[in-house]
């Protein structure tokens, strides 16, 4: 059970720590600390234009030998709805107000690119050594092609029935992503992926994965400490993901009022967070600010993924917008979090675990 | 850490697991059962007169010299609202067509009590070694009452505000109740109970509690194997509180439907389970039956606790009644449950973790 060779004989890193991809929040300098030290570090491409990923991994391979993950995000695209987009516009109408911003500058917002031919020809190219995805998979043909290039290929479960699904369709293991999680939840089996009414916690949700499927299970949502580490393990898990964590480090490329909000969440050891849809049509889970609490935390007013955010950009580009109109992208122990570089918290997340599970043994 | 002392020379139970009080679903024997395998066994009292508490702790200490516990709820009474009443049966009304069955049967329905005066004179007369509340705490000279018994007091926290509150009125031990918990979320602190929206999970909660309080920390949801006590005791608890898991045990009173859903979830390895208000006026995890689908999860038409239920009541005994208009608590690791006697139960916790610390010592 402990610490096993099951993850890191699949993905050939040294620990058994794979470090979440944060689409927007991170490049390849996190990606590069994380794997210097040992873990498995990710590229999230989801908000990345091909070029940018191809320089990206250029840099990841001169600066390190160690395996990564490129993640994309491999969602269908949801046909433009000007009807919902109007109700949206409407519903947000009186903060452009309030702000005195013009709600036309719309293009500048990120967007969230699927899983498509150009995408599955990039990995062909590219041969990372391990793909990651999100939303479940791409359809089978390209999934096929990922998987001949040799890549191992992860993706994220919420739920019993969904490790199941992607086990069945050849994942080489199933990152069972709990609740507690910051960012996107991967739910993709549910008819209204925006009912978050019956997600599962981390502590449930692992030991029920680890049952269901014969791969290797990794353990997130809610771990950023070595406790966390040795407790997933403890449940079945065969290595963890962290996100949150790595958002504390200096490679993290979040903006001023998102690590100032981390910051303060670490300093008062609790923060409220929520699954939103709000910023971008599918929940994540976000610390909660004005818009959250205002229009949120699901509003039925929030066009499908991922096209909510757009509408939303030229308020969080005001004075204040970054705290109350964006996104505060947090798992639930967010509030545990240590700011260091993301090698030391590599190196020290390891550590901590080693020293706990030292402790079993009296 | 692993497995200490704190917890078990605080309540003198032999092993740090509290069976978790659940009202309705368990009379004397379940607590006798598990105070003789060393636990502590837990008689919950919201659902019970006087004279009934009296006789099930009579038959207590004559069945066991162990340690046990006496729960109660202690929620403010609502003041009656006839218009919320009304609006509630009208939302109900269409079933009671449907099933073909009397609205006026109303009050045979349970009533869960709170901690009053003669509650607080029972526990004077009885003294019992244990006193666990849910949601919050009694008035301070109640509790003081209580404490001048020399009763370990307990109570739940879900979230790390409401672990300090508790540890601030003195209690001995927070339990730390984590969203995957069956039955019901203890939330005291939040000006509407009802938003179950940031509602945190076990594995963040028992870190960030454990971080933030001096007195020992219990934790409690999703937890009914011995990996899950293992991983527990490593995120930072000193104990566990284990509720579902024995409503697989022969020694749990309830109904059959409800037995018959906790089986099929076993079996399956699954289950859909949501916090809902609609069988109490709080939320509560329960399986997703026909009613939270229907109505719930939750609906602002539900009246204020405990009074939902009772409009309930008639549709419960329809046939068919039990099993899509009655609560099925289970917490998210329900499907993880066993067919056991509670004795045996208990000792398999045990020796599971016993067995899961030794992994770690390789």
């Amino acid at each position: 059970m402990w610490p096993g060779t099951r993850l890191t004989e699949l993905l050939g890193s040294r620990l058994p720590i794979v470090q979440a991809p944060m689409a927007g929040a991170q490049g390849a300098d996190l990606t590069i600390a994380v794997c210097e030290a040992g873990g498995l570090g990710s590229l999230p491409c989801a908000m990345l234009r091909h070029e940018q990923v191809r320089s990206e991994v250029a840099r990841i391979r001169e600066q390190t030998e160690a395996p990564f993950s490129l993640n994309f995000f491999c969602h269908a695209g949801a046909e433009p709805d000007p009807d919902s987009e109007e109700r949206w516009r409407r519903r947000l109408a009186p903060y452009f107000v309030e702000l005195g911003v013009e709600a036309s500058s719309t293009d500048a917002a990120p967007s969230r690119s699927g899983f498509d031919e150009a995408a599955c020809a990039l990995v062909e190219d590219l041969r990372p050594p391990v793909v990651s995805f999100h939303f479940g998979l791409p359809e089978a043909g390209l999934l096929a092609r990922v998987r001949a290039t040799g890549a191992r290929v992860l993706s994220s479960a919420t739920s019993v029935e969904e490790g199941l699904w992607l086990e069945e369709r050849g994942v080489d293991a199933v990152i069972a992503q709990g609740a507690e999680a910051g960012g996107h939840q991967a739910t993709f089996l549910r008819a209204d992926v925006t009912d978050v009414s019956e997600q599962v916690g981390t502590f449930a949700l692992v030991p029920l994965i680890a049952s269901a499927v014969r791969v290797p299970v990794v353990a997130a949502g809610g771990i950023g400490e070595g406790r966390a580490i040795a407790a997933a393990f403890a449940l079945g898990a065969s290595g963890v993901q962290v996100g949150s964590a790595y958002l504390f480090t200096e490679e993290a490329t979040i903006a001023p009022a998102h690590r100032a909000a981390l910051e303060a969440a670490a300093a008062a050891g609790s923060a409220r967070t929520a699954l939103t849809n709000v910023f971008s049509g599918r929940p994540a889970r976000s610390m909660v600010n004005r818009i959250v609490e205002e229009v949120g935390p699901i509003s039925a007013d929030a066009p499908a993924f991922p096209s909510a955010g757009r509408a939303l950009a030229p308020l969080r580009s005001a004075p204040e917008g970054a705290a109350q109109f964006a996104s505060l992208w947090a798992g639930q122990a967010a509030p545990l979090g240590r700011s260091l570089p993301a090698s030391d918290l590599t190196r020290l997340l390891w550590d901590e675990a080693v020293a706990v599970a030292g402790q079993f043994a009296g």
